[in-house]
């Protein structure tokens, strides 16, 4: 089992935080606001604890479950509280009309973002992003995943298989603007009527 | 059922156009090399013709079936030779080491490069490109496409189901840029293990 902080305490967080306490792993909730971080581990129960804004996550994985306007600020706020650990990017950096991305480089993402502040021993992930919360609180989507390195890409793979869901590896960190891509196919197929919202980009094995 | 030309007589235009013969679609085969052209209809059967390069194509579905680097030359060459049609751009141009595109640009695509050099009466899309021949061959694979023209949408989308396969509209032409970048996902997945290259990309429902 992992064990895993989140940074925030807003909806992705009760939603991951809930399968990751089902999951058996160990949950931390760090917020601005200690109240609610408080407010949302006891919500998740199962032993999750909080830690203080900007001390060292007692987990080894550190999940920004923030809008992602604040992500980037918030690694570098963080500083050398985050070195050695995995931090993984889940935000979706939405255009306002919700058809792109608000950043307009064409190869970059909040997580290649991240990884310019972050210390350079954390190792940084993006995942998680191409799945609406009420489809991740109650279906199985892939998890799709991008980072640079192998053996925190293994701890990443555990992870999401201790939530009951299937770890997709997309490749290194640069196929995160990819993955926020996908974000935005995601919102465009919702958008024209595929689902009704409930249902996930996946992969689809081909038997012949 | 549809009537459809394919510029290009390679192995894209082979797997889609036997799927569009099974489906009962009307189909021409277009080549520079003529007698390419006549060997694919005679492969496909099903009444398929040939049409001369650069003429106007007996489909109202034009699939460039083409690397990506001739679609655009391609495209200004045929000129008004393309006025009313749909044309379907399925092409992956990726970079010398298949983890990006070659177009540098944020926020193009091929599809939208065809889209500034074909007459303004013709509709232009994107789709297939995130499935693998192999998988388009032997598979039911969901087919993203994007595109402007709801008319034209509904057309596109009833050629896409006479093949057996579900279309999925991802929205409007500017999502090409992010299919294409979903083609390179794809490489990604399948670089890193992911199904044995024997998948795709799909739409996963949600039941909770």
């Amino acid at each position: 089992m992992s064990s895993i902080t989140f940074i925030g305490a807003g909806n992705m967080a009760r939603t991951i935080g809930t399968r990751a306490v089902a999951g058996g792993n160990t949950v931390e909730i760090m917020a601005r606001d200690q109240s609610k971080a408080e407010a949302l581990a006891d919500a998740l129960g199962g032993g999750t604890t909080t830690g203080k804004w900007g001390a060292v996550p007692a987990g080894d994985i550190v999940i920004t479950a923030m809008l992602y306007a604040g992500v980037v600020s918030t690694i570098a706020e963080y500083g050398d509280a985050l070195a050695g650990k995995i931090i993984v990017d889940i935000s979706n950096p939405f255009n306002a009309t919700f058809d792109g991305l608000a950043h307009s480089e064409a190869s970059t993402s909040i997580a290649q973002e991240v990884a310019k502040v972050a210390p350079a021993s954390a190792s940084v992930f993006k995942a998680f992003n191409t799945i609406f919360r009420n489809v991740l609180a109650e279906g199985r989507p892939d998890v799709f995943f991008a980072g640079d390195d192998a053996q925190a890409k293994a701890d990443v793979a555990t992870f999401i298989e201790s939530l009951g869901l299937r770890p997709m590896d997309v490749g290194g960190l640069k196929m995160a603007h990819w993955l926020e891509g996908a974000g935005v196919l995601t919102v465009g197929l919702a958008g024209n009527g595929v689902g009704h919202g409930n249902f996930a980009l996946g992969v689809t094995e081909v038997t012949g």
